[in-house]
């Protein structure tokens, strides 16, 4: 689930996905409405599939705000219908389809798909961090998802990482991981190169719209030298809190999923570069850094999929 | 097992100490030595007691730098005979003394010890910061203790919380945790206090040896107001660490346990303020600050002796 769509999917036990469907997130006033929708949606898919209920295990969700331990969705700013108050989700799709239903937020999703069937195959230790338009981030630690008393844990995207003066975050604080290497983080230094830089750069042709992510790394990929530098400021604030997350817990590796991560070398370098600089000696050289393996048009279905094996 | 002392004793299942010992760790030039000597000492204690081997579980170990995947203790910096080699320390005590044995590092005992007989009881997710000569951390997550996949996570003594210009730390780097709310740390910040403010102070009283974190407490305690200050610094600084880790795992208790911890308001009082500041607003409130509640000279004992009950 998104802000915008809800994609969903038939997956088998192999992680292929067998049939697709999608509604709408943002076009329903209540939660219930919402739900019916999706129901709908559903049953027509196994309908579609040649399948019937029988045939389901049950339905993972991977939903923003979403409440592994008690399957609500709480106060999401992005979701019309489930802004202002917690929405017992798993129960209403569970009483509305018949299936066992169960949740967790999108970051946990991915985690939980990169255990599955991508990069943290027969890991138990490790920590995705999901670079989009914001950080996220799943931690899996002697092979369970890491959940916390609340079943809110692994917001590392606001782990504080410039004390002073920091940029200011979404959340209302300063200097959050998040404000600096999320998509938005990025064209923000990109402006802030920009203004404050004499380089030339490919940057300065954009004025009819604001500079994206995506621009600086078109951008780097010509060689333009303040796109290579937003980079490295990006990869160096990241190397440096995967320096300490590793403190915490000492994971196998640390996988990079979303938009951002598809940067290759103009990202990865930097960020191991200063993960090297900057990591505990009793760590050094033990945790891989590795880039999802979860095509990204299934990642969120696979990733939701996957919990139901979980549970 | 500390640098200098290994306490030993017998625990049973309430958690009470029946019978103690302790040999001496730092006068034995190899880890054969030492453990002929602990097994001795464990086998006088058991007979001692009025019971035979057939009675005792097994024995858990809490160790510096002891590796619980392995059973190992590697590269310890103050144990003589383990300084410079990986010492298969729990399979050597097996074949000792006969007994299954289990070791984890000094930390980890302490969060073991916590889940079992002190603070944490019936928490599934905590953290226990040891607040000593240096700072370690135990993480339980899941009702698990945190290990990594290498079996030395919870270094949290080692997260930067000053990226720029840091004190130098024991370990190399610099701006460490450890190097500013440790009880050197703190006494390192008195004498910078000293030096930097004009401020009268009973700690100036002290010339014929280095000032100590006691000292420091017992000034603060008379109302001195540079040693208050120096509580206000540290525990501002662990308030805003803390603000991070519970970033990480969204634990129901930090628990602080060592020496320093003792310290009472002086220094929780600060640790409140600057994790609420600081805190992300989905977290706040719910995670508390509790005193560890195992009796100093038991706690290393208790702690090593409930990792058994886990295995």
């Amino acid at each position: 689930m998104g802000g915008t769509n809800s994609a969903f999917g038939i997956v088998n036990a192999r992680g292929e996905i067998l049939h697709r469907g999608a509604i709408r997130t943002d076009s329903y006033a209540t939660a219930k409405d919402y739900v019916e929708a999706l129901s709908a949606g559903i049953k027509t898919m196994i309908a579609d599939a040649g399948l019937s209920e029988q045939n389901i295990k049950g339905i993972g969700m991977g939903v923003p705000d979403g409440n592994m331990h008690t399957g609500t969705i709480e106060h999401a700013a992005n979701i019309p219908w489930a802004n202002k108050s917690i929405v017992p989700l798993t129960k209403m799709v569970t009483g509305s389809t018949g299936l066992f239903c169960c949740l967790t937020n999108d970051a946990n999703a991915a985690a939980i798909g990169e255990m599955a069937y991508g990069s943290a195959r027969g890991m138990k230790d490790f920590i995705v961090i999901t670079l989009g338009t914001g950080v996220g981030s799943g931690i899996v630690c002697n092979g369970e998802l890491v959940c916390g008393h609340d079943g809110f844990a692994g917001e590392l995207g606001h782990v504080i990482v410039r004390r002073y003066n920091g940029r200011p975050c979404g959340c209302g604080r300063s200097g959050c991981l998040e404000a600096y290497t999320s998509a938005t983080g990025v064209a923000r230094t990109a402006r802030e190169f920009l203004e404050s830089k004499p380089d030339e750069s490919l940057l300065r042709e954009i004025n009819d719209r604001p500079i994206t992510s995506k621009d600086v790394f078109e951008a780097a990929e010509k060689g333009d030298k303040i796109a290579k530098e937003v980079f490295e400021y990006t990869g160096k604030i990241l190397g440096e809190a995967f320096a300490d997350f590793i403190t915490f817990s000492s994971p196998e590796a640390i996988i990079l999923f979303g938009g951002l991560a598809k940067s290759g070398d103009h990202l990865m370098k930097p960020i191991e570069k200063a993960l090297n600089e900057n990591i505990l000696t009793m760590y050094k050289g033990k945790t891989q850094l590795k880039l999802s393996e979860l095509k990204d048009a299934d990642a969120a279905i696979l990733g939701a999929s996957a919990l139901v094996w979980e549970k």
